[in-house]
């Protein structure tokens, strides 16, 4: 495949590790990168080591816990704590200090319309991650709206995990189609790293009675980046839910996690993986069961992640598949790799004119 | 996705065990399946039932063991027993009986010439499976291109494993985007499921340092039916190729089954797993090592199917994910379904353009 270049919006957690794993990746180059105050362009590519120096630890922040994201998945939701905070997002946010978020980097400068001046310079950019909070449940259909607006021919990724959200980006379907938009959402660890290894374990069977998603996360070094998620976490929990997980306070929180003793354990979790696996033909709904266990003291894994898919075989038989990820794998090599890897296939797809709103299990073969 | 239709060239264990497979599959109507022998179509929708009925048990079939296909892929080598016997592969076969293979079907006719009955019908079919014995390492390719010399605009899709295989075919690209095709090659369990499996297993690393595939067949009841495979399998062990293999006599064969007590066990085996890998940019060809156990006198799975993949993750650590088949699933339901999904994958890709021909990890998201 030829080289793709990419933007970000949002330089929180996940907008600053993809840009640090695309270095690793060939042919993915990061041409833009923004957050609520700044906006850094370089068509012919980002220097990334500076951007992510000046960064790292410096970014526009809030308490938020906007409800979005949450555990393994990580998603937006470490995006919360950070990148939350762009401007024309809506909402307004507190920010630390002065020059905080992408302006401290030499390659960025001020602005007040981040998003706005992104999509400007969307005709030379092939995909776009969207890593930002969804700060109402339409905040990135919105956006996503805004690039079709002007025409926007290319990728957009987010990695959301939201089952709203995704109705919401196919009621725009129409629309993308006509700019010639490629949307991929739920990209991240889960959905999308899961949701794509339960649709290719379901390759054995000609029917999938059940799917089982467990995910293990070990969040010490990174619990103050991630407290967006521990919030989110905490809404799944009995007598929670996200206005209620929302509204709390930072001490509030902290008095959960200390009931739970630092781990805790969720159980049929609200997550996209089911609409997006029964949208993709695999399985109904209600057949796919999510649920993991976060410890906020260890950076250990508490519990390995898995994905285990039981069906029928044409011949009769009964069986499981299982995928498990090693416990040496980060929650944010599980969210960041998989969104570009997407990304990639998206920005494929795009080439020869195939647009329109995908799940991940879209992009794996089919059922 | 819109329906699909397809014909299958071939109808021995493959060819047979696909269309049962897809009566199982919302969306997949066969439309057309052939033999040395004769030719069944009907554009509405053949009776499967009663095509399968008919032709179990009665199907065209020679020694062979032309040497393609083996272990848990199975692919071609099955169809080397019995579906071998196109006439127009060019090569004299022998037929046992009357009125043997697809013929004995009350919805086929008798021809001379059933791949050229198949392209003639080609204008109203989405997808051709080619579960045919690869009797020379150019004989699928040659075929593809007999479509491709018609303006064959659809999917062509192979479960083959022989890397040179590959080169043929990617020699003809200019040839198949020309017409239309969508090849997608090695589309079975290994090369094809498992392939898949790797390429997507990666997506948590940024380097991949090994895959190891590893495969169990237990085949006491499938034996009869799978002795091609059989003595593709001998070609991989010590002493052994594929020429050597293919000479060997029935009797020959049964006392290097013999001399292992029914139990063969394979290392490093020669699988286009590597090549496909390498391709699709997941790491070097001599990364990738394949073995597996073949039991020949039971129907329990000697070891558990397992893709163990080594990476390096962004944020430096090293881990092994891993995908594994439940040991109930069957080596042809691990061929068979793989090979209707790629399928379906691949009218998707066709039907907005997508040419040219692929592996199977072209197919799962990028790395």
């Amino acid at each position: 495949m030829d080289d793709v270049n990419f933007a970000v919006l949002g330089t929180g957690g996940i907008g600053r590790r993809t840009l640090d794993v695309s270095q690793h990746k060939d042919g993915l180059t990061p041409v833009a990168a923004c957050d609520r105050n700044g906006i850094a362009v370089d068509h012919d590519g980002l220097d990334v080591d500076e951007l992510l120096a000046a960064t790292e630890g410096n970014v526009a922040s809030e308490h938020a816990g906007d409800g979005i994201g949450d555990d393994i998945g990580d998603d937006d939701s470490d995006t919360d704590d950070d990148s939350d905070a762009l401007t024309d997002g809506g909402t307004a946010v507190k920010q630390h200090g002065d020059g905080a978020g992408v302006v401290a980097s030499e390659q960025a400068r001020p602005t007040e319309t981040p998003i706005q001046d992104v999509i400007d310079e969307s005709d030379g950019i092939d995909a776009v991650l969207l890593a930002l909070p969804n700060l109402t449940h339409d905040f990135i259909p919105q956006t996503a709206e805004r690039f079709a607006e002007v025409g926007y021919e290319g990728v957009l990724v987010d990695v959301l995990k939201r089952s709203r959200v995704i109705g919401l980006l196919d009621e725009r379907e129409p629309l993308f189609e006509e700019s010639g938009i490629t949307f991929v959402c739920g990209a991240g660890a889960t959905p999308g790293f899961l949701t794509g290894a339960a649709a290719l374990a379901a390759q054995s069977f000609v029917e999938v009675e059940s799917v089982e998603i467990w995910w293990g996360v070990g969040l010490r070094s990174g619990y103050e980046d991630n407290r967006g998620t521990v919030r989110e976490d905490i809404a799944h929990l009995d007598g929670y839910d996200i206005e209620r997980a929302r509204e709390l306070s930072d001490d509030e929180i902290e008095a959960v996690v200390d009931a739970h003793d630092g781990v805790i354990e969720f159980e049929d979790m609200e997550h996209a993986d089911d609409v997006l696996l029964e949208r993709a033909g695999i399985c109904d709904a209600e057949d796919v069961t999510v649920g993991g266990i976060l410890d906020v003291r260890s950076d250990e894994k508490p519990t390995t992640t898995t994905v285990r898919v039981t069906g029928r075989t044409f011949d009769g038989e009964r069986g499981t598949n299982t995928f498990e990820l090693d416990d040496a794998t980060s929650m944010a090599a599980n969210v960041n790799g998989p969104a570009l890897g997407y990304l990639k296939s998206a920005v494929r797809m795009n080439r020869v004119g195939d647009y329109g709103v995908f799940g991940p299990a879209d992009l794996l073969p089919g059922f």
